[in-house]
């Protein structure tokens, strides 16, 4: 049995999943909420900024925590 | 078999799945209401604050555990 | 093999997974109910509130159990 | 037993699986909402790159992450 | 216990996952965007071919990987 790796690369790969699929339907239904009240794509649009950063801050979150936390005990 | 690697990161992992897609649940949809009722804006808009901080609060309890909860038995 | 870690994290990961989607969806589909129907905007509120707290609930208990149950034998 | 393999190759796959469902809806929903209001191609087509180059971007990090953490203890 | 395989395989395998559904709905809403504004069907056309590809690379990253990455540590 050979296994390598290393399990911080699996978390953080966990920790995309979730904003993967998030930051898409932010932006997603947020174009479609621009396209049905055009008058409001000021204020809507800086929605799709604040959600995308608040969904994106916890995948980097994860990315930070891969290095942050050690992966050996030596 | 050498594999190194921090299981508290995958737990975070986990712990931002879910949070991910709720929080761009909360601002794709919420977004979505604001096109179609403009002049309800105000509350919808503080809805969509409440809910995403108590959505993001649950990854974030995540990130606090795999702090709080001892990796390494010595 | 070097890996550290405490398993109760990957519980709390995985209790979070569920009412981080749930919660979202609350607030999502809740919002778009508000917009259709005004004038009811004082029920559904409270009907958010109700389904939120219950969901985030199991997080929450996800969280105390990761605590409550011990997680070394000495 | 004769498992041979590295860890950071399935870091890698969970962090696609994510962005992969992501990017699909930036230009799924976005082309739809293209289709309805054809005059606001031009923002539209700009949000669409904007959230696939962020959506896009998790899973790089975890291209990245898969070489930059070590998958041998020597 | 006679357990062979190679965790590479497996890692593609969850890259695979998440592009595969990806591209599934580039292309269904993108012909259903078609279907509801048909002289647009240059542009919409051009945009599914484009999501395509950046949702198709994601996998064919992780392809790479399972090669690139050792899977022996000797």
């Amino acid at each position: 049995m050979e296994i390598l790796g290393n399990l911080n690369v699996i978390g953080y790969g966990l920790a995309a999943i979730g904003p993967g699929i998030g930051v898409g339907i932010v932006f997603g239904l947020g174009n479609q909420a621009i396209a049905r009240q055009p008058e409001l794509r000021g204020p809507l649009q800086l929605n799709i900024y604040l959600g995308m950063a608040l969904v994106e801050a916890l995948a980097i979150l994860g990315f930070v925590l891969a290095f942050a936390l050690p992966y050996t005990s030596s």
